[in-house]
Formats: C-alpha cells, sequence, structure tokens
C-alpha cells in the first residue's frame, strides 16, 4: 500500500464460549472478534452504535468478509485484533483485520461493509461520518 | 403432578459449534436448545413468533431459569427436547423440560416466562392465546 | 461449470439465538449453518465426525471462507444449505454453499478446508476417503 | 451471610453477537458473560485453565446454574458481573454473580460447580486449590 494506514488494537480473551470440541477456537467466532475490533475502532473515535443511527442516521452492513485461518487459537490465549480501513467510498467501506497472538498471525481478514438506511437499503454515507472515518484512517 | 401433562418432543443435533474445548456441549447452550423446543411447541400449536405479536400484540420473556446438568453431551449427538408447560397464569407461564439422549437424561430445565408487551412490560395475555395454550398443555 | 455437481440440502430454521438487535441473522451465524449443511452432507454419505477420526484417522479444517451476503434472513426463517464439493485434492477439498429462503439465495459461500491429522497437521487423504467424497460429488 | 465474602468485578461490552432481534442481550449469553467473571476472578488469583489441569489436575463443571432476569441489557451497554464464591466443600464450589449496568441489577446467577477429574468424574480439590479458593473467597 503506497501510504500507512492506522491501525487499531483491541485486546481479546478466549474463553470456553469460544472453542469447540478440537480444543480450538471455532472457525465462525473470529467474525465476533472481527466484529468488536470494528466496533472499538469506530466508538474510539466518537462513532458508536446510537451515534452511527441517531446522529449520522446510518448504520453498517456487512457485504462480504473473506477469513484465511493460519494458525489455531486456544482457550485462555490473549489475542489481539488490528483493524484498518483501507477504502472509504460514498456508500461503503473496508477493512483489513488480523487477529493475533503475540506476534503470529492467526487470521486474516478482509470485510466489505455497505452503508445502510434504518430500512436496511443502501445509502450514502453523510459527510460528518465519511469525515471522522478518514480520520480514523490516517491516525487512530 | 394430579393430571398428565403433553410433552412436545423437538430433535436437535450436536453440531462443532455447539462444543467447548472440554469436548462437551457448553453450558450455555443448553439453554439454545430448550428456547427452540419451546418455539417448536409453540409453533406445533399455531403460535409462532409473528403470530405471537401479530395477533396477539405480546411475546415472552423469560425471567427465570434453572438447570441441573446430569451428563454431557457430545459432538454428532442426536437429542432430544421434551417440554410440558406445567402452569399457565394471568400473565405468565412456567415449562419444564429435559433434553435427553436416547434413554438417558442429561439436563432438566425448569423456566418462567412473562407475556410482555412490545415495550418489554408485562402484560395479561389475551383470552384467545390462554386456551390455545391450555391446549396445548392437555394434548400436544 | 463443465460437469454437473451434486447439491446436498440441510434444512435451517432460524430462532432467536441465531438474530441480532438488527432483526437479522447475524453474519458469523451463517458460517455456523454452513457447518451444519456440510457435516449433512458427509453424514449422508456415512463420513460423520467419528467415522472420520476412528476410521480414517483425519479430519478437515477450515483455511479459508469467504461469503457474500445478499439478504438478510429473520427470526422464524425456513432456510436451506445447498451444498457441493467443488474440487477434492490429495490434502484438501474446497466447497460452495448457498444459504437460500426459498428461492432467494439469501449468502453465497465458498470454503476450503484442508485434511489434517489428530494433532492438527496437514495430512494426505487416505484414497478410502477421497473415494466416499468422489461419491458424493458425483451423487449426492 | 455472617461474614461478608469479598467480590470480583469483570467488565463486559456487549456487542451485536449477544444481542437477539427482540433489541435485547440473548438469555443464554448471560451465562457466557458470568463464565467470564468466574474465570477473571480464578485468574486473578492464579488459577487460570492451564494451572488448573496441569498443577491441580482437576477442573470445574457447572452441575447447577439459575438465573433471574430482572432487566434487560442492550447493545453497547458497559456491564459489570460481580462474582463471589459463597460456598467451598470438598468437591463442589458455589457462586453468586450477578450482571449490572451501573447500579442496576440486571441478572442474578446462582451456580453450583463440581470438581472433576480429566474423565469428567467428581474429584476431590486438592489442598492447595482449596486454599487458593479461600483465599479469593476473602479478599479478592
Amino acid at each position: 500500500m503506497a501510504e500507512p494506514v492506522a491501525t487499531h488494537v483491541t485486546e481479546i480473551r478466549v474463553y470456553y464460549e469460544d472453542t469447540d470440541s478440537e480444543g480450538i477456537v471455532y472457525y465462525a467466532n473470529y467474525l465476533k472478534f472481527a466484529e468488536r475490533g470494528r466496533t472499538e475502532m469506530l466508538r474510539a473515535a466518537g462513532i458508536d452504535h446510537p451515534t452511527l443511527w441517531d446522529v449520522h442516521g446510518v448504520g453498517f452492513a456487512v457485504r462480504r468478509v473473506s477469513a484465511d485461518y493460519l494458525k489455531p487459537a486456544r482457550l485462555d490465549d490473549a489475542l489481539t485484533v488490528h483493524s484498518s480501513m483501507t477504502e472509504i467510498r460514498g456508500a461503503s467501506l473496508s477493512a483489513q483485520q488480523t487477529v493475533r497472538r503475540g506476534e503470529d498471525d492467526l487470521v486474516h481478514l478482509q470485510v466489505k461493509l455497505a452503508c445502510v438506511d434504518r430500512a436496511g437499503r443502501p445509502a450514502r454515507m453523510p459527510l460528518p461520518l465519511r469525515n471522522a472515518l478518514h480520520a480514523i484512517q490516517n491516525d487512530v
């Protein structure tokens, strides 16, 4: 990437609820971790869910996610989710996220979100929201 | 109990999502199984969620649950949830549920539900709904 | 695709546990539905989890998943998961899955699974397992 | 209770994954929050899961849980789980837990756990473990 993109880090602890009978974190649960990471990235910039809906009148719906599972996480692991926004467009945004244990990358995720109105229809992002997102992108 | 109470049976398969790293079904997930059982018991009597809300104008909120864990379920187990209503009152109902694998009782649950309006406030059950519930109680 | 690939269909009911406060199925939960579908596709061919591990000595670990979310599912929806294996290789397999409500496609998933031994290391698929998978691919 | 019992506090944030289509936290998910609280209470006393299994040779299995739902939690709520051990016996322990939002009690839980060996059979608690638990009880 030509320009560096700011990265937000969220800490996640692995509990029994996250694991499965193979002794590892169940594959769908990394999408929960990723969403916690995106939520905290937005919250750090003053964009929590009530603000999104009540101030900006829109929300975000996941349109596409891809996840590459490199190494498994296990019970009690202390993980970090590293999140950055890679593209902010008129009605959508893309994020890149990595779940790590220490220096080890465990899962890479690419997420595309659409801006939607209360009825779930595609909506353009209001300018103040876009500006807030650009501020995150440049220096979380 | 003086009078026999009809019992509804729902089949549940255990998948990876239900298990934890001890190799058994995670304790909170039996509450999911129990709710599927209650939902199917009501659906069998024509009371699915849209009917509850749109026809009767009320819903049910869990006020109290207790669960006794006797034996663990494991991956791939074919379970049954046995549900019966033990008490139907003006604004609440009680259910008794057992999760079984074959003849073995795995978990016993007691659940108390309150009838609520759309704002989540306690509400009296409309008579047609009470009648439908009594019909379930007597011969699911 | 040059050759038709057999498709396995699994029925899924949406319960409260699957939904979130936007009133729709939470995005990670479609991965649970997809895994139920893959498990039932394999079970229909006599390859349940105990058989995999105890007879063939291997299991499958998800290496990559991508999901395209087209339309949301809601509480009480009766869904189907349509699963087919698109590629069977020496140590991995690929599946294509669609979650549908009636004729509507809701979510498209592509999943790549690696064959692993009990320690989670990549393993070649034993020939009887490969043959069983090819049989599924050609006529579930 | 004659003697005051020390209380451990764990912070929990409510994410979409925790909510359901009624707009509130799904009833089974409070049991997840409660287990995070118990895990953190034990971790604070040096008894994490590896220590339990590898040093003491035992674990804890939930035998009974009861939950009273007083008020619902919602998306983005910042909750606390207040956990205390009310009884420590030779092969079991009881805990009392409250999920709160600020000063409001949302859910009260009573949990009974059995000490088990690796095969899941009841086991007496080793003395060092009992002593560690008594230390938690008296001053977390």
